[in-house]
C-alpha cells in the first residue's frame, strides 16, 4: 500500500515537473512494469474471492470463438447456468460485460417506449433498474421502500390494483447496497397475477441463497460471475422465460442497444447448426465462467446455500459479541452479505483502511445515506469460509483492542 | 477434435433419450468437466495468439475494483492507451465489454435523435456502424463501396458538401471482413473541414498499422484488446477528443444506455481523487490489457507496424507462388489480414477445417458475399511471427501436395 502510493505519486509528480517529451518517455518507461496484485481476503460486497481453479481456467491458451471446441464449450455453459438458476429456460446464457449490462439486457429488450413499469426499489441497485427502465422508454412507477427494508408485497399489489396497465414489475432480490432480501417469490406471483412480466436482479443471491426462476415465475433474471460463484467479474449470466423471448420477438420498436439486442445475441449463442455470428465472446472469462459453474455443480445448489448460512451465522455471533448490530432484520439478512452497524469505539474509515494494510482484508464501506455508518461484509462463494470469517473477527478484535 | 465432436454427440444424445429427471441429472454430473482448450494458432481475423505473459497476468488474483492498488493500474492503463493510439486525449480507457460495445459506447453518445450522419460503409463493420448509428436515432446517410475497397475520400467530401448539415462522419480504417485499409488522415481531414465529429473503427489496425489519432483529427476511436493487441477477448479500448466530450456532455436527450454512457463511465475512470462508482470493471482482463499494451510499449510501435509489415510480405511471397491471390490491391492491404481467394484446387471449407484439424492452424472464412470464396489469415499481434508464416505455409504446401 504505501509502496504503491509512493510509486504513484512518484509518477505523476515527474510527470507533471518533467517538460520535455524525451525526459518524460524515458520516465515513463522506467515505470511501468507488470502488475503484480497484492493478495487480499475480498470480504466486500464483490468480486469475492476467485477459486485457484477458476484462476487456472481463465489462464489457459484462448482458442478463436467460433472453434468447434469453444461451441461445445458455449452449450455446456448454458446447462450449467440453467442448472444455477433453477430454470428450463432455452434462453440462458451469459451476457459479454458485467452485471450492470445483464441489467440494461433485461430492460432495454422487455421494455418499449410507453410500456407501464412499475420498479420496486430499497437501495442503490433498486435505483439503478429505474434509471434503466427509463432509458428504455418506459414509464416507470416507482415503489421506493426505506433501505435496509424488504419490498412489501401488499403495497406491490396495491399499486397493481391501481395501474391495471403496467405490463412490467422489477425487483432486486438480494440488494447489495443494504444486504436485504426480498420474498421474490411472492412478489413475483402477485406481479404475474396481474398478467405482467417479471425482472428479477439475481446478482448477489444466486448460489447464495436460493433462487428457482421457474418455480417463482420470475420471466427475466441477471447475475453477475464476481458474487457467490466466485468467478472473475466481467460476465452478467441471464435468463428469460419463452414469455420474455416473445414480448422481444414481438417488438413494434428495435432494441436501443445493438450490443445488448437478445434478437441477436440469442442466435450467437444458438449452437452449432444455427449460430451466427454477433461480437466476439469474451473467450477466457467464459472458460472461468464454466469452471466456476462445474465447482458450484460439484458441491451442490443446496450446499452452496447451506455454507453460506453457516459461515453467517459463525460471523453474526462474533460481530454481535464485539458490539455490532446488523442493518436488516434477521429474517431478511442475506448470509452473503452482512451489512452491519459499527461499534462507536472504531472509526469507520480508519479501521476499514486498516484492515486492507495490516491483513489484506477487504470489506465494503456504505452507500449513499449509510456511508461512514455501515461495513459490508461479504461471504461469498469461494470467501465463505470458515477461515476467512475467523481471520476477519482476529483483525477487527485487534482493532477493538480486545484481543 | 474428433473426441471433442463425439463427446458433444453423445451429451445430447444421452439428454435427449434420457426420460427420469434422475437419469439425466446423473448423467450430466458425469459429463462436465473441467474445459482443456486446443492449443490453437490463431491465424483469423481475431482473437488472436495471446502472449503467455498476458495469460500469466489474466489469472493473477482478483482484487477489489475499488482497491487503491486497481486504482494505480487504471492510471496505467490509461497512460499505456495514449501511446497506442497517439493521442494526449484525457478520455483515454477501455470499455468493459468487446469492440462491438466499444462502437456503441461511439454512436450512443456522440449520436442524439435527429443528427445527421454519414457512415462510410466498404464491408461488415462499416454495416454495424449504419445500424448502430441509426438506433442512436441519427439520419443516416450511408455510402456504400465495393467490398475489398478502401473508401473513397471524393464521394465524401460530395457527400459534404451536397449535406452541410451533417455533424458526424464515421468510417472503419480496417475492414476486418475484407483486410482493406482505407486513409483515415485524408477522410478525417476532409470531414473536419466540414465541421463534423469524426468517428474511426481501430479494432483491428491498432497496434498492427499506423493509427495516429490527434494528428489526423479523430474525435472518436475504439478497438477490440483480441487483435494487434493480442490481448484475450473483452475489453474495447476508446479514446474521445475534447470536442467528443463536450459533445455528450451537452447532450439535450440523455444516453439511451446506461451501461455505456460516458458521462457515468468517465467518471467510474476518473482517478483516485475524483472516482465514482459505475459497474464492477472486469478487473482481471484490465491485467491483462495493461501486461498486451506493456508489450507494446517494450517493443514500440513503430517497430511493431514493422514487423507486421515484415511477416505479412513473407506470408504474400509464398502464398501467390502456391497460387493464392490477394483480394485488395496492394496499397491498401493491411499486413495483419491477409484476405486471399484460395486457387481453384483448393476447397475452402474442407481445406479450412483440415488445417484446423490436423495442425491446429485457424483461418478465418469469407463474410456475406464472399464465404466459401476467400480466406482472412491473420498474421496479428504475437501471432505475426516467421514461425506462424511458415508453419502456415507448410500446412498449405501439404493440403495442396506440393510439400
Amino acid at each position: 500500500m504505501t509502496d504503491l502510493k509512493l510509486t504513484t505519486m512518484t509518477r505523476w509528480t515527474i510527470k507533471d515537473n518533467v517538460r520535455s517529451n524525451f525526459q518524460k518517455k524515458a520516465c515513463l518507461d522506467l515505470m511501468f512494469k507488470t502488475f503484480n496484485p497484492p493478495e487480499r481476503i475480498l470480504m466486500g460486497p464483490g468480486p469475492s474471492d476467485v477459486n485457484p481453479r477458476i484462476l487456472g481456467a481463465l489462464g489457459r491458451p484462448t482458442i478463436g470463438h467460433l472453434d468447434p471446441a469453444f461451441l461445445g464449450l458455449m452449450d455446456e455453459v448454458k446447462d450449467l447456468l440453467r442448472y444455477a438458476f433453477k430454470t428450463e429456460n432455452e434462453l440462458t446464457i451469459p451476457i459479454s460485460a458485467p452485471g450492470s449490462a445483464g441489467m440494461e439486457a433485461c430492460f432495454a429488450n422487455l421494455v418499449e417506449p410507453g410500456d407501464k413499469v412499475i420498479v420496486c426499489s430499497n437501495g442503490v441497485f433498486g435505483g439503478r433498474m429505474h434509471e434503466n427502465a427509463r432509458r428504455a422508454g418506459g414509464e416507470v412507477l416507482l415503489l421506493e421502500h426505506e433501505w435496509g427494508k424488504p419490498v412489501n408485497p401488499e403495497r406491490l399489489e396495491q399499486a397493481l390494483k391501481k395501474n391495471p396497465d403496467v405490463s412490467l414489475v422489477a425487483m432486486v432480490h438480494a440488494e447489495t447496497s443494504t444486504g436485504v432480501r426480498s420474498d421474490a417469490k411472492t412478489l413475483c406471483e402477485i406481479a404475474k397475477r396481474f398478467g405482467c412480466l417479471t425482472v428479477l436482479d439475481c446478482v448477489t443471491s444466486l448460489a447464495g441463497v436460493e433462487v428457482a426462476m421457474d418455480d417463482w415465475k420470475v420471466d427475466a433474471a441477471y447475475s453477475g460471475s464476481q458474487k457467490c460463484l466466485s468467478c472473475v467479474p466481467g460476465l452478467s449470466p441471464i435468463s428469460f422465460s419463452d414469455e420474455a423471448v416473445r414480448k422481444f420477438k414481438n417488438r413494434k420498436t428495435p432494441v436501443n442497444s445493438w450490443f445488448l439486442d437478445m434478437n441477436l445475441v440469442t442466435d450467437y449463442w444458438a449452437g452449432e447448426e444455427k449460430r451466427s455470428y454477433h461480437h466476439t465472446a469474451p473467450v477466457n472469462s467464459v472458460y472461468a465462467l464454466h469452471e466456476a459453474l462445474l465447482i458450484l455443480k460439484e458441491e451442490g445448489l443446496e450446499q452452496s446455500w447451506k455454507r453460506h448460512l453457516e459461515n453467517h451465522t459463525l460471523l453474526r455471533n462474533f460481530l454481535e459479541d464485539l458490539g455490532f448490530r446488523f442493518l436488516v432484520d434477521e429474517e431478511y439478512r442475506l448470509p452473503q452479505l452482512n451489512a452491519v452497524i459499527l461499534p462507536p469505539s472504531l472509526n469507520e474509515a480508519e479501521t476499514r483502511l486498516s484492515l486492507l494494510n495490516d491483513y489484506n482484508i477487504e470489506v465494503g464501506p456504505g452507500l449513499g445515506a449509510l456511508a461512514g455508518k455501515i461495513w459490508r461484509i461479504g461471504l461469498m462463494g469461494y470467501a465463505s469460509n470458515k477461515r476467512n470469517v475467523m481471520t476477519c473477527v482476529t483483525a477487527i478484535k485487534e482493532k477493538l483492542g480486545s484481543f
